[in-house]
């Protein structure tokens, strides 16, 4: 049985954008700047990739969309408010994501970052709310909390971008590149995915599964990036291209050359499906979420 | 009875120290700057008084101090990072803190930015791992944790630190300025304080009391700390003089006068002082507090 995965990511996509458009909606007290940036960049045309592996994991693990949604909208508040901070002048220094200008040239660097900030943290406020006790007990929703905020913070993706900024300009070896990617974009894949599982009351053999499977794709999924950043166009990507490069930033093709990145990407993958065996017909949509990320790059 | 409140405050400042050194304590595969930065700022000499908000309620409440010390802990590193970022060229651009270089003038700007965000992100961590849930049951644990997500997101601190930074320049009114204290400072402070409360297993009732409290102490805080701005010596604060009005920003004495606001920072702490009345002998303590930190700044 094929899956419309586009189909399935267009829906998934609806539903985030709902729930965070209600989350963020206007308030009269609000300063006005800092209420306009946060917006800007959740609404920036993000595909929602982290959000569709919590809600396929949740799939496979039996469950439904609705114990997934307010989990997959807070996961989305997090990676945006990384992609803030991460195009800062003193970060990676992007005038442009996804062909638009980004926080800190609209709003500048001051309410960028408090925007990041706020992003990050009313995630964490979002997750002790009522959306999440409506459909959660709370021991589960603060092993899912747990979940989010280790692979968010200092052992995991903040590790990775420290990783990233120390390593511009050096010679990188290849254990110092997989802990940079599976740190700065790995983890918190590997976090939706484990998270939808546990939305889902997963047993603690399916996290396995899942946990396997998100971190083999996370990988592949960076890889894939790198590749996409050497041979990709400005147009299609919205950045320049090279721009890491120009940086002499750590990159798979610059590491262990093109043809070895898009092998290992491909490996990667199929050994990610390979992990979902157990799930059956239940993960055909993870299985199909992985060829799509590591084929074509959002 | 008179309260020895210097050496409560000593006892609850090592208290704090030993269990934030505890959780960041070295680990190998740490990107060694981010950890350092991290450290830096968090042992950069700070007095604990949000800590001591906690502990200080938590004993009217009839509470141990093992009950609050977790939380105590967390929203100082919560503080620790609002410093940090505050601090940045792109906010108020201050080079000196309590006498010593700023975390981004030692490890430049993006590991300040991550340090910061990593303390953040760590602290909702803590917040969901065993250190607390051996002391509190879920729910206790959610709605804490959601009290101080709410104090420092988007309709708390970083509102009034947005706001802060948008009113550089311009002639501010009264209310326009207390939202901003409320908000930049009050926030926080108030949450300590409900925060030990709740720890404490405290009753509605009480959580009002403390609520009332808090919102009069942490105004007065910061309106005593516009006033020590103006007048006090770049040696006792360890910032040069006048910083804050050099760059034409909202403060008390600017838009009130120095006479009248010394005059409101004392009858919103005397009105602190006796929302305590309840609490009997129990309240000694906080009272303590509201005049030790209005009369004296750190």
């Amino acid at each position: 049985m094929s899956v419309d995965l586009a189909a399935r990511l267009a829906a998934w996509k609806t539903l985030v954008d709902a729930r965070l458009d209600a989350w963020l909606a206007p308030k009269e007290s609000f300063p006005q700047p800092l209420f306009d940036a946060m917006r800007y960049s959740l609404f920036a045309g993000g595909k929602r990739i982290r959000p569709a592996f919590a809600f396929a994991a949740a799939e496979a693990a039996g469950g439904a969309e609705d114990e997934a949604l307010p989990f997959a909208a807070v996961i989305e508040m997090i990676h945006t408010y990384s992609l803030i901070h991460d195009d800062l002048p003193a970060m990676d220094d992007d005038d442009l994501r996804r062909g638009k200008p980004t926080n800190h040239v609209l709003y500048g660097e001051g309410i960028a970052i408090l925007a990041g900030d706020a992003l990050l943290t009313d995630a964490f406020g979002w997750l002790a709310g009522p959306d999440v006790a409506a459909h959660h007990p709370p021991a589960r929703v603060l092993r899912i909390l747990g979940e989010i905020a280790r692979a968010a913070g200092s052992c995991g993706m903040v590790a990775g971008q420290a990783l990233d900024l120390t390593s511009e300009g050096k010679d990188v070896d290849l254990p110092t590149l997989e802990f940079l990617h599976t740190h700065k974009t790995g983890a918190l894949i590997r976090a939706s995915t484990v998270v939808g599982g546990l939305a889902a009351g997963a047993t603690e053999v399916d996290l396995g599964i899942l946990s396997s499977y998100a971190e083999r794709v996370g990988l592949a999924f960076q890889i894939a990036d790198d590749v996409l950043d050497v041979e990709g166009e400005t147009a299609e990507l919205g950045k320049p291209v090279g721009s890491d490069e120009s940086l002499s930033k750590a990159t798979y093709p610059a590491v262990i050359g093109m043809g070895e990145s898009k092998r290992r990407a491909a490996e990667l993958m199929e050994s990610a499906v390979a992990c979902l065996a157990p799930f059956g017909a239940r993960g055909e949509v993870l299985a199909a979420l992985a060829r799509f990320v590591v084929e074509r790059r959002h």
